[in-house]
């Protein structure tokens, strides 16, 4: 199975990055959030997925609507089957999934032949795959053909900590199938150190780069990209980001030349907070492709998946990160 | 990362086919064999796995012995933890796993453009990661650096349900590593006819050819391979089977000529039971790689994956399949 030829490849609308914060209870071990990643399921569906059949559930597993009352068609020649997924791919972060164990046993420190980091290796994994599976079936449950992808096992590794070796083309072809292939940060081995950590961030980024969606959303705990912690009370949304050449420009608000962007890094995420995420947001929108962040669950979140505030902002709350127009950033 | 050199290759002790029956209740819908799946995952460790910290565990997620109490080392520098695994490799089947969504959505049918046929898919997936989840932990519960491999997002592929891509490849480079790959039956995309059931038995075939191990045992849920179903009283167990170029022959007991060998498949048994599993095994040794097939749990299972029937039967109590010697099948 070589990877599909052009003329058969779908164009991608979007690359939808799922927080850890916003699919999870980021300061619960281990305790998903439930409320935020069915309503993120059911948005996703709407703008994503038309299906003629509203019940119907591709979770057939215990514990699932298909178990506890019959949610499934009697047999395949149902006739009012009809599904039509627009290609879309989500990576999620681990939330209070993962961060502990990777924490405790310093994956991302990487010497792997040290026994005590094999097993907060071992333990990594068995806590973000867990994740996986439940964003796998909250998403099913809605009808949307979600397959679960550990980059881990999936062919992306790391060398001293950076990305060296991906694998878009199997993320592609699952798209070609008409699955939506579901992605996660994830502990993989590390050509140079032994183990790593990598994270969702980058993993959109590459995703970004090599699929050329429409656009990315990045879906969190709070509103959008804030010039400082957005528990201040004066943090002001920073609405519109211009960004060339790895120099970016706040178009709006105007803001008093050479404030900082002040960010709210939690002290258990090994990836970085949203300075990675800006970092990785800029670079994406430095290639060409508009980035929108907004949160997770909310009106805005459902517009930014419809692409809405790109053509038009209106009252839309969110931030919105591009390339910036020739002479924009005063250069 | 390039496969790694000849040099540096770790010689594969034993492929272990974890049976579906032996790991779960085959006729409870999703139900864990629990007591199997421990006993098993204590002889691996017994077998394989030399730690000096005996309470070590290397799930640490909720409901794990790491959560309910301490039993992790304080940190990383603890001096006493020190791990030594012989290279090995599990495969399992899916059991009460995965077939039930298999069957109602006729994945191995493959005509993934249908949409019942996409929910049977995903619902399969969910149901057979579900599995390799459980496998691992229990695994990991046991001090054994397990770590989920998906066939799926991991390489594999099949068309008109052959097997045309694999990747070994990746599973050497796991047990370089340090690390126990455990792959499972799975539902993969397939080239010519859409999607299709790559089975275990297929998986452990592919594996034993690839890396070399020095045997492959099979657990299954019966104490070996039998001249018809075991449930019939006058059923033999067939202690030594020798294999060349195809054929085969049963060396002992001494059996009437053209005794045919009737098995006991499962209806619902989507890839096959006995007779794939000895079709594969058979396979596997006229490659010269010697198989046993013994019940899981038991003591004779334990003496299996130490490899002491090979060279000393006695009162070992399953089945040796094994290349014959020159003229052994009088020909």
């Amino acid at each position: 199975m070589s990877p599909p030829g052009i003329d058969t490849v779908p164009a991608v609308r979007c690359i939808v990055k799922l927080g850890g914060s916003s699919a999870t209870e980021k300061d619960k071990f281990e305790t998903l959030n439930e409320y935020l990643l069915s309503e993120t399921a059911k948005q996703l569906r709407e703008v994503f997925v038309r299906s003629s059949v509203r019940q119907l559930t591709m979770d057939w597993s215990r514990g699932s609507k298909a178990d506890q009352a019959s949610h499934m068609p009697e047999d395949e020649s149902s006739p009012e089957i009809l599904l039509d997924m627009t290609p879309f791919v989500v990576v999620h972060g681990a939330g209070s999934f993962g961060h502990f164990q990777a924490s405790k046993g310093r994956v991302n420190r990487g010497d792997l032949a040290e026994d005590f980091v094999k097993a907060g290796f071992v333990a990594t994994r068995i806590s973000v795959t867990k994740l996986n599976h439940a964003v796998v079936r909250a998403f099913a449950t809605e009808c949307i053909p979600a397959v679960g992808v550990s980059p881990f096992c999936a062919g992306w590794a790391t060398k001293n900590r950076q990305l060296v070796r991906e694998n878009s083309a199997d993320v592609q072809q699952l798209l070609q199938a008409g699955l939506l292939p579901v992605l996660h940060g994830d502990a993989v081995l590390d050509s140079g150190q032994g183990c790593a950590i990598l994270s969702g961030d980058v993993i959109v980024r590459q995703l970004a780069f090599d699929l050329k969606p429409s656009f990315v959303v990045f879906l969190t705990n709070v509103p959008g990209v804030y010039d400082r912690p957005p528990s201040d009370p004066h943090a002001v949304l920073l609405k519109e980001i211009a960004v060339e050449d790895g120099d970016w420009k706040i178009i709006d608000p105007q803001l008093e030349a050479g404030l900082e962007v002040q960010t709210n890094v939690a002290a258990h995420d090994t990836t970085g907070g949203m300075e990675t995420k800006i970092a990785e947001a800029a670079s994406i929108a430095d290639f060409g492709i508009p980035v929108l962040v907004v949160e997770t669950g909310s009106s805005h979140a459902l517009e930014a998946l419809k692409g809405t505030p790109l053509s038009n902002r209106g009252e839309w709350v969110g931030t919105i990160i591009r390339k910036a127009i020739p002479g924009e950033l005063g250069q």
